[in-house]
């Protein structure tokens, strides 16, 4: 017989009914569960044996749920949730041109980025998503943001050739960025890569002085890549190549290269992103709520490329939903290859979370639950009569369950939500932040 | 001064925040009340004339909320809610031939068909559909549930060729469909439709007979139409033509005509379709999930087509949710077309509603909010933070809702949900019933 002096102390222990790891590929394990010590994941066994090993202060019981890493958004503007539902039916260009834009040089500001975060970090923990990739003006207030939310971030030290409120031409938005870096740079949930924001709106110039910096300071290179055909049009006019092929004369095809979109892509260019080791940020649902196109997911992952999902920016989406990204990009790739079988649904949730954690650099830290990476967790709740009956736990992630099904979220194993309910941001405050940015919008 | 005398007796008074009639087309109307009286809308007219007219018996203020027409499901198999999550990532052929067949031909009963639908209904009716179209095995058994559920159903006459458990050739079929139709005619709520089941299971004579008994009953008549490439390419090493053209020989293409998917159409069959006033049931999940193609739909409606919407069998989707299907409807119109501004919001309600109700001819009486129709209501609450901030709350139903926000749902001036829950069905029922037949389907 065991005795409690016998068993081994830790935080956390998190029994559930379902775990699907990730890693090995394909793995639905039944009634095991995750223990975890100082936020890290310390072991995953059956919950029979777990209760002979550990003597854990608190514990979880996840009695009809599944058990998954939690989902990393690969590519977004947080802070755009103040802007959800501001500027539809309207195609990339004249998007940015007539509404966003406009919008942002009028009411751009460390406060509007710092509410519109925390609304956006809220609206990701509650929908499961535990890490994001983030391209937006003033990341210290995003990463202030983050911090409050307890979401992990990364955050892209965005970089343009034209003025706006945050800064005035490419060196000072480098400057800038760099500078939020250093502040945040003992912060364990705080990242950064160079976001260099798009081949139309950054110098050749400012591309080799990005690429010196990323390979010195270790950095990824965050940019939207072929998202629409006038881009690709407008290259060809302007450098006489498109934009893929500009950017490797420039050395940042690469594999420190995290590009959005992708959309439009011959077969000579996902050779190319292939040998380069790039890695995509799949928007599906953005790129057609745009008219940009449908990227050929299923044909660049059978040459081997590594792609996450992204839900792009809630002005362009409307949701910062990585369940909704998932169904789509299963969805799409299968009617765009004309292949039932592809996208399956792990190769999909494998997408949403080990493939963004890949692209950052923090496969190490997160993106699975394997021994040793951080417990960056989500549950999802499977008993309800509206998603029954119920054959397979990773086929419901991906076709039945909405995010309306997440439970519980822990990130570095601090609960985040508990029961539904978000645990450390008030509802009120989101509301009144949202109200308020609504009625500043609309003025 | 009004006096309580002076004012007009009704059932039932709803006030809105917002109400979207959908007739006439683009309206949004703030602070309005719906006046029902005998399950019939007698009035619409804003909230604070409604309390100087009125003396209602019950009164519903929906004050966060925006009250549209309840959704139509033009297309789905309820029973199969049984099967959800049965059968994934296979081709319609594969699907058909190796899992949902014999899994029918194990298990098809009243029961399954009784228990389905209720499931199915249940489910249709918490995410705001009102009235749905059928087409499976026993309809009398879906019309029993459908009744017991409280909604609004047109169910099919299935006819096939082949035996089943149900029946044993057209001719069987159909005697059996036009019985269950004698039994229900008196029920205001259930009607029905001829279901020829697709040009792949039904020959030319059983055709010849449908066309005929929809002449003489004035009955619909529903079918699966150029779902897949592969029917169309056997049809012409069969038939010498395309389904279109041998069904327009058989003169079954005309306006009593409902056809579900039309996936594949080349410019003359968007023209025909056009010119007979056909109706088509698009099911954008339901075709991405069994990779057979997006339908042209920018491009019918540009042709004058009604267009409905269908979420297809739950085993091939996974889901009955009519807001993901307008979701898909508008992301995928404006994806293909390459329009952002193909499919807006007013156009993608309308396909789930008004243009349900004309194609089963039943405009007169449900679709949209227009004195003297059934009030069939749908109301979805947009108080919640996770979909703030609101610009246009058309938009919101399209691109940020789901059918976790639907609040309250009345069928006839019955109310069949409230604050998100089902008013006259045990949730435990429905969980045995998923439990049950699970069981059932993998022993």
């Amino acid at each position: 017989m065991t005795t409690a002096s016998a068993l081994h102390p830790i935080d956390l222990l998190i029994h559930a009914r379902w775990v699907i790891p990730v890693e090995p590929r394909g793995v639905v394990l039944e009634n095991h569960a995750l223990a975890i010590q100082q936020g890290c994941i310390l072991d995953l066994i059956p919950s029979a044996d777990a209760d002979q090993r550990y003597h854990a202060t608190a514990t979880v019981r996840l009695e009809d749920h599944v058990l998954i890493p939690g989902l990393i958004n690969l590519h977004t503007h947080a802070a755009m949730a103040l802007m959800r539902g501001f500027a539809d039916d309207l195609p990339l260009m004249r998007w940015l041109q007539e509404r966003i834009w406009p919008a942002e040089g009028a009411h751009m500001s460390p406060d509007f980025v710092r509410d519109g975060t925390l609304l956006g970090a809220a609206e990701m923990l509650r929908g499961g998503i535990t890490c994001f990739q983030d391209m937006y003006f003033y990341p210290e207030a995003a990463a202030e943001a983050a911090i409050e939310a307890g979401i992990r971030a990364v955050l892209g030290i965005v970089t343009l050739e034209f003025p706006t409120r945050y800064a005035s031409d490419a060196d000072d938005y480098l400057t800038k960025g760099l500078a939020a870096r250093d502040r945040y740079r003992q912060e364990a949930t705080i990242d950064f890569t160079l976001a260099p924001h798009a081949p139309y709106t950054v110098s050749d110039r400012t591309f080799e002085r990005i690429v010196t910096l990323s390979a010195q300071l270790d950095l990824p290179i965050h940019l939207h890549l072929h998202e629409t055909r006038s881009e690709i049009e407008e290259s060809i006019k302007i450098h006489g190549v498109r934009p893929i092929e500009r950017l490797h004369q420039l050395r940042v095809i690469g594999p420190d290269l995290i590009a959005a979109h992708a959309v439009h892509l011959d077969p000579s260019e996902i050779d190319l992103l292939a040998t380069q080791g790039c890695h995509l940020a799949h928007c599906p649902t953005s790129n057609m709520k745009l008219a940009s196109g449908i990227a050929p997911i299923a044909d660049a992952l059978a040459h081997g490329i590594n792609i996450g999902l992204g839900t792009d920016g809630c002005a362009s989406n409307n949701r910062l939903d990585l369940f909704q990204e998932m169904r789509h990009a299963a969805l799409l790739g299968k009617v765009t290859s004309g292949d039932a079988a592809a996208l399956q649904p792990h190769d999909v949730l494998r997408m949403a979370t080990l493939n963004g954690a890949t692209a950052l650099g923090l496969e190490g830290l997160t993106g699975s639950l394997i021994p040793g990476k951080q417990a960056d967790l989500c549950a999802i709740r499977l008993d309800e009569w509206m998603v029954k009956p119920l054959f397979d736990p990773a086929s419901h992630l991906i076709y039945v369950a909405g995010r309306e099904n997440v439970s519980d979220v822990w990130v570095n194993g601090i609960r985040r939500v508990a029961n539904g309910q978000l645990v450390n941001i008030d509802h009120s405050k989101l509301s009144s932040i949202a109200s308020l940015w609504q009625n500043r919008l609309m003025s």
